[in-house]
C-alpha cells in the first residue's frame, strides 16, 4: 500500500483542473440548505459514471428528522429552476420535499468502514457584484439570487469528486468500505441529523470531516482535530396577537411587537453557565404592518450554544420558558419550532494524531497544529458524536486558504488549491485505515 | 331653621381657637392607616362628652376587609406608644388588629340620614425639623418618626369636631340622623372599604367629604364637587427565586432581581386606555442581598388607577397577569397581594350646587368653582359611589388654604383659618337637609 | 339665496350615478400618500373642464414641508403605472417629487374666503378577493397591490366633485371665494402641513371638513363637530451596528436588534400625562438579517399622539431622548427622522351650530349630534387650528354610512348613498356663507 | 535544611491548640473589610512578640487605592467597638480611615524575598444561631452583628500566626526575607490593590497564598495551583431622578426605578465573550419610597468578571456604558462608583510544581491536584500577577476541609486539623525557598 500512496499525491495534482472546474460550476448555481437539487443531481451523475452505488432521497434522508425544511412553493420553485440549469428531472423528482444530498459507497470486501463527509449547501446571501470579486469577474458569481457559496462548500464538493476519483483507481489496493456523504442543510445545523436519522452512520467504524479555512488561515496551515464544537439549537418563534387602532382603542389591541421585544431582551439575558461557554442570539426580528395600528404578529429567528450538549439544552430550555413568558406577557399565542441542532462534540485523539502523520507525509503543511478549540457549530460534530457512541473513532480538519474575506462575506473567495489538497489528504486516510 | 343657620357662623367663629389646638394635638401624634389609634381614642373621647354615640372597633371596621394592615408586632408597638401618649387603654384594646377609626351619631327622630366624612390618618414621612417650618418653631412638629400629617387629615379631624361641637347645640333644630364618620387609612385606599362592609353606610341618604387645599389653592378657593375621582388598586408583589454564587454558578440561581425589573417594565409598558385617563406606577423595588450573589428575592409596590373603575380594573387586570409572566420568565415564585383599592366616581350635580348656595351665603368665597376634574384617588370615591348606588347624593368639596408646601411634602402646614371654615361648611349642609 | 339653497338639494340628486362612479374609479386605481398621480390628474381634468381654476404641483405644496415621501425609485413606478392607467403624462410631470393634490378655486368676487378640503389618499393595504367583498364582485376592487381604499376617502374625493359641480351651476349667487383642497397624504398626517406651507391657506376666513363613517356609524347619523383631535408626531427611526459571528465572537458585533427591542419597550413605559391622553406606538420593528449573526440593522416606525399639542410634543420629546438612549445602550448609531405630523385642535362652536342647523333643514339625519370628542388623529386640524389662528373659523363633520367592515380592513365598504349627501352637505355651507 | 525541614512538621502540631484558639478567638469577634481594627491588633501584638517587624496603617495601606471604604461614622463605631473587644486604641488609632491589615517582615541578611499572603477578613452575614452549628453551640460564633467568618479566614489568619511562629524558630537556617502580607477586604475585591499600591510587594520574588476547602473539599485534598482566576470590577450605581405625584402628573417625575430596572435587564444581556467566561451580576437593587410617588431614587450593587483582565475589561466597559444610557433613557442623572476590582491570573508552573513536592513529603495528602480551573475571583491574584510582572513568581494552594455548609452560608464551619496543615506548608514551602 505504501506505494500506492505515493500515487496520491499525482492523482491529486492531476485532478486539479477539473475540481477547481466542478467547484466553480457549484459555485454558479449556489443553493441553500434543501435546496440543493442540482448540486446533488450534479454529483450523483459524476459518482454513478466513476463506478459507485448512490443513494439519494428518502434514502438518505430521514423525512420525519428534517428541521427547518423551506415551504413547498419555495421547494417547488427551486425544483424547477434546478431543472432548468440542467438538472436530471427524475433525480430531482426523488428529492422531493427537500430531501437533497446523497451518499455514494464503495464496497471492497472485508474491512473496516470509512465515512468522509462532505457538506454542499450554499448560504443565504447576495453575492457581490464588484470587479474586484473575483468569481463576479471571471463570470462564476451565483446566479441565483440570495443564494452564494459564502462558506467554501462548493470546494467541499469539488474535494469530494477528487477523492472519489482517486479511491476509485486504487480500489483494487482498498479492503473494506468507503461511503462519501454529500450531506445537505449544513448551515442552520439541518442536515446531519436527518442523515443519520436515516441510517447512513450504521456500521460506521470512521468518520472524517474538513473544512476550508476556518481557524487555518493560509495555505500550509492545517489543524489536525477539533474541541468544543458548539453544540447548538435553532427555534423559530411566532407570537400572534390582535391588532387595533392605536389611537382610537390600543387597549383592544394585543401588542405582539413588545412580546417579541422583551422575549428578545430576556434571552439575551439569560444567565452564564458556570460549565463553559454559552451562547443566544436573536438573529432576526420582523413585527408589525403599520405605525397606527397596534402590531398583532412577530416572528423571531434565534439560537442557542453550548460547549456541550448540556449547556446548550440548558439554554434551550431556558428560551423556551422565557418564550412562554414573552407571550403569557403580552397576552398573545405563540408557537416555537426547532428548526435546526446539533450536538457538541470533540476529535478522536488517535484519529488526529493520524493526520498530523498524513499532513506532515503530504509536505505541503508548514503549521501544523493539533487538536484545537473550534468555539463555533459544525453539524458535522452530529455525526462524529454518533459515530463515537457506536465505539468508532474521527477527526475533523482544517486547511488552510488565502482567503479574501471572512467567511459568510458577501466577497468571500478562496485560494483553489486547497482543494486537491483535500482530496489528497482524505484520499490518503481511506488508504491508511483500508489499506491491505 | 333660616335663624338657626346663621348661629352657624358665630358657633364657628368662637370654636377657632379650640379646633387648633385639636388640630396641633393631632399632628404631633402623627399616627399613619390603621395605626390612628391615640387619634381615635381622642376622638372618641371629646365626641362622647359631646353627646354622642360613638361606635368604635368592629362596629365600625370590617376585619376581613381590611387592606393593607401592618403587621401584628407593629400594631402592638403603635397601641403602647398610643398608650404612652394619652390614649385610654380601654378603648385601644377595642381596636386591636388596627381597628381604627369611629362613627358617632346624632338621632333626632324622623328625617334623612346624613354622613359627614373626615380622614385621619397622617402620612408615612420623617417631619421637617427646620425652624422655618412652622410645626416644628412652634413645638407640634410630629414626635412620631416616619409619620407626619402632610396631607390636612389633622385640620380634617379638628373639623370634625368642630361640626360635632356645632350640631350638638342646633340639636333641637334636626330632624333626621347624622353620621360623624372619621375614616382611617386614606392613604393608600385602605380604609373606606372596611367602613363601608361594616354597614356604616346603611340608611344614608346623602354624604358629603371635603378636603383642604388641593386643587383650591388660597384661602377664598371653593370647589363645590368632583368628577374624576381615579380608581385604584394597590398591589404589594414578591418574587421568591433562588441564590447562587454569581462567579462559580450563576445558572444555579432563579434571579427574582430580574424578574422584578422585567415586571416593572413592562407594567409601565401597558396600554394606554382609548375610553379614559389610566395611571401605573411602581413605586418602589426592594431586591437582592448582596453584590455576587444571584438575588433571590424581590418585593415591589405598585398601583393602578383609572377614571372608571372600569380602566381601574383593566390595568389591575394586565398588571396580574405581567406579574405572572415575570415570575415564569425567571422560573420564580411569586406573591400579588391586594393592599388597598377604591373606586372612581362623581359628585352629584344636586349636592354641588346646594354646596355652591352655601359657600356663597358664607361669605368668605372669592373664588368658585362647580364640579372640577380631581384627576387623582380619594377613598372618599368609595364612600360616595355605594351612596349613590343605593339612591342616595353626595358631594366632595374643596377649601382653599395657603400652604407651606405641596402635600405630602415634608414642610407641608396649611393657613389654619380654613378648619373653621370647614367645619361651619359641613354644620351649614346639616341644617340644609335636616333643618325641620 | 333661500330658493338657491332648494335647489342643492335637487342637483345632489341628480348627481349620485355620477358620484357613485367616480368613487368606484377613484377606489380602482388606489394610491397611498404622495402618490395620487392618476387621482390627481383625473380629478384636475374634471374640475378644469367645470371652469375652475385648477393648481398643482410646488403651488399648492411646499417641497420642504413634506414628511413621509417614498424613494425617488418608488415615486417614479408610480408615475409610469399612473400614466399606463390613464393619467395625463404632462400633468403627472407636474407633480413630480410627490407633489400630489391640488387646490380648485372659484372666485366670485367681493366675499370670505371659504374653504372646503376633500382628502384623497389610499391606504397600505391588500384588499380583499373574496366575492363576499362588493368591491371585488363588482369589479372595482383595487388593482394596486398594496393599495385600497380602506378609509373612505375614495368617497370623499368624489363627494368634492360633487360640491364642485353643484357649486359652479350656483356660482351667479355667490359672493367670495371658494377653495376646494384635495389633499394628499392624510394617512400618517403627511400632506397638510406642506400645503399650509405653500400658502393655500392664505385668506381663508372659514374652512369645512369632513369624513365618511368614523362614529357616525349608520346612515342618518350626523355628527356636526370635534374636539379631541389627536395631535400626532410620526418617526422612522434607524439604529446600524455592527455584524459579528453569533459563536465565534459575538462581542465584536454591536446589536442593533437589542437597541430597537429596548427602545420599544421604553417607549411604551413613557409616562402618562396628567393632563390629558397621550399615545404611543411602535407599530413595526424590522431588524437583523441571519439566525447566527448579530444584528447590525433596525428599523422602527412609530408614532406619539396628545390630545393636545403640548402633550403630543412632550411625548415626541421623550421619544427622541429614548431613542438615543437606547443607542448608546447598544453603542449603535441611529436615525430618527419625522415623516409626519399634525396637531391637536377642535371645531369653532359657532360652525358646529351651523352644521346642525344645515343637517336639520338636509332632512335625512335622524341622529344629529354636537362636537363630539373624536379620540384620533386627523390631518386636518392642521388646516383647522392655522385657520383657527389667523382669525378664521371651522369645523368637521361626520356623516353616517353603514360600513362592511371597519376603517382600515381589507374588506371595508360603504353605502355609497352618503357621497351625495356629503356633495349637499358642503354646497349648502357654501351657500350660507357666501350666498349674496 | 533538610533536617530543619523535617521539624516543620512537629512545631506545627505542636502548635495546632494555639491555632485553633487563635481561629475561634477571631472568628467571634468577626470584622468585615476595611474594619478589621481587632483582629489586626490582635495580630500586630502577636507577631510583635514573636519578633517580627510590624507595618501597619500608611505603611501598609495606600489611602488612595482604596475601594469600597465603609462611611467614616461605620467606621468610628467599629474602632470603638474594637477596643471595647480588647484591641489596642493606640494601634487601632494608627489603622484610621480604615488602614486595617499589616506585614510581619522578618530579615535574614542575603537571599530572595518571599511573601506569604492570609487574608483576615469577614463576610456580611448573620451568623446561625443554632445548637447544631459547632461555633454557636461553643460560644465562639460572632458577637458582632451582620459580621461572621463563613468563609475560613479566621483560620488563613490563625494558619499565618503558625507560620510565624514556626519561621521564627527557623531563623537561623533562613537566608532572605520573609514578608507575611495579613491582607485586609479580600471580599469585595478591595485590599489587595491598596496593599500593592503602599509598596508591600516591592523585592518580592516569589509568593504563596492559599485558602482551605473551596475546590478541595477533604481533609486530604491538596490543589497545587489555580488557573482561571475570574477578573473582577465592582461598581456601585445610583440614579437620581425627581418625584411627582403618580396620580396628578406622573409626567413631571424622572424615574428612577425606572432607570435601574432598564439598567440591570440590559447589563445581563451584555454579550457573552468569544474568548472566555464572563460574569455580570446586578446584586441588589433598591428603589423608591412610596407606591404613589414617581420614584426618585435608586441604587445597585454590580460586579463584572472576566476569565481574563481583558475580558473583565470588556465587561466592565460595556456596563458603564450601559449605565450612562439607562440614565438618559429616564432622563435622570448618576453615579457610577469602583468600590472593588481585582484582576485574572495563574499560577507559575514551577511554584506549583513545589507545591506538589512539599504536599506529598507532607503525608497527608491522598489526592494531589494539579494546577486547577479556579472559576471564580481571588483579591490575591493582584499580588500574585503583580509579582510575576515584576519577573517573580508563586502559586495558589487550596487544602481541603470538610466543612458543615458551602462557603459564605450562615452555618459554615471547618475541620480545624486543616489550620496546622496550612502552617506547616507554608512554612516548608519557605525553607525550601530560603533554605540556607
Amino acid at each position: 500500500m505504501k506505494e500506492q500512496i505515493g500515487r496520491v499525491k499525482e492523482l491529486a495534482a492531476a485532478l486539479e483542473p477539473e475540481l477547481v472546474a466542478a467547484r466553480r460550476d457549484f459555485h454558479k448555481y449556489a443553493e441553500p440548505g434543501w435546496t440543493e437539487f442540482r448540486t446533488t443531481a450534479v454529483l450523483a451523475k459524476k459518482l454513478t459514471r466513476l463506478g459507485y452505488q448512490v443513494d439519494i432521497g428518502d434514502k438518505v434522508i430521514n423525512k420525519d428528522a428534517m428541521m427547518g425544511v423551506p415551504k413547498p412553493a419555495v421547494l417547488k420553485k427551486h425544483m424547477e429552476r434546478a431543472i432548468a440549469q440542467g438538472a436530471d428531472s427524475a433525480l430531482v423528482a426523488q428529492m422531493s420535499g427537500g430531501m437533497t444530498g446523497l451518499v455514494a459507497t464503495l464496497r471492497r470486501g472485508e474491512g473496516p468502514t470509512l465515512a468522509l463527509r462532505f457538506d454542499i449547501d450554499a448560504n443565504d446571501i447576495d453575492e457581490s457584484q464588484e470587479t474586484k470579486h473575483r468569481p463576479y469577474r471571471d463570470g462564476f458569481a451565483s446566479v441565483n439570487p440570495g443564494a452564494m457559496h459564502a462558506c467554501g462548500h462548493d470546494g467541499h464538493a469539488a474535494a469530494g469528486l477528487g477523492v472519489a476519483n482517486i479511491l476509485m483507481q486504487l480500489k483494487d489496493h482498498l479492503s473494506g468500505t468507503v461511503k462519501l456523504i454529500f450531506q445537505p442543510g449544513e448551515e442552520g445545523s439541518r442536515g446531519a441529523a436527518a442523515m443519520e436519522a436515516a441510517g447512513v452512520l450504521e456500521g460506521v467504524d470512521y468518520i472524517f470531516g474538513g473544512h476550508i479555512g476556518i481557524k487555518a488561515r493560509h495555505l500550509g496551515d492545517f489543524i489536525c482535530g477539533a474541541r468544543e464544537f458548539l453544540a447548538t439549537t435553532k427555534l423559530d418563534v411566532t407570537f400572534t396577537g390582535k391588532p387595533a387602532h392605536a389611537g382610537m382603542c390600543p387597549e383592544e389591541g394585543r401588542n405582539a411587537l413588545l412580546a417579541a421585544a422583551t422575549c428578545a431582551l430576556n434571552l439575551h439575558a439569560i444567565s452564564r453557565h458556570g460549565q463553559g461557554a454559552s451562547r443566544i442570539n436573536v438573529g432576526s426580528l420582523q413585527a408589525g404592518q403599520g405605525r397606527n395600528i397596534i402590531p398583532a404578529h412577530a416572528v423571531l429567528q434565534l439560537e442557542t450554544r453550548g460547549v456541550t450538549t448540556s449547556i446548550d439544552g440548558f439554554m434551550a430550555q431556558e428560551a423556551r420558558r422565557i418564550i412562554e413568558a414573552a407571550a403569557l406577557m403580552y397576552a398573545v399565542d405563540y408557537k416555537a419550532e426547532c428548526t435546526g441542532a446539533t450536538q457538541g462534540g470533540e476529535s478522536s485523539p488517535e484519529m488526529a494524531e493520524m493526520a498530523r502523520t498524513i499532513a506532515q507525509e503530504m509536505g505541503y503543511f508548514e503549521n501544523i497544529l493539533g487538536i484545537t478549540s473550534f468555539g463555533a457549530t459544525e453539524d458535522f460534530s452530529h455525526l462524529l458524536t454518533n459515530v463515537q457512541k457506536q465505539g468508532g473513532k474521527g477527526t475533523y480538519v482544517q486547511l488552510g486558504a488565502d482567503a479574501s474575506a471572512g467567511h459568510h462575506h458577501f466577497c468571500f473567495d478562496f485560494d483553489e488549491k486547497v482543494i486537491a489538497y483535500f482530496s489528497e489528504f482524505m484520499a490518503r486516510a481511506a488508504c491508511r485505515l483500508l489499506g491491505a
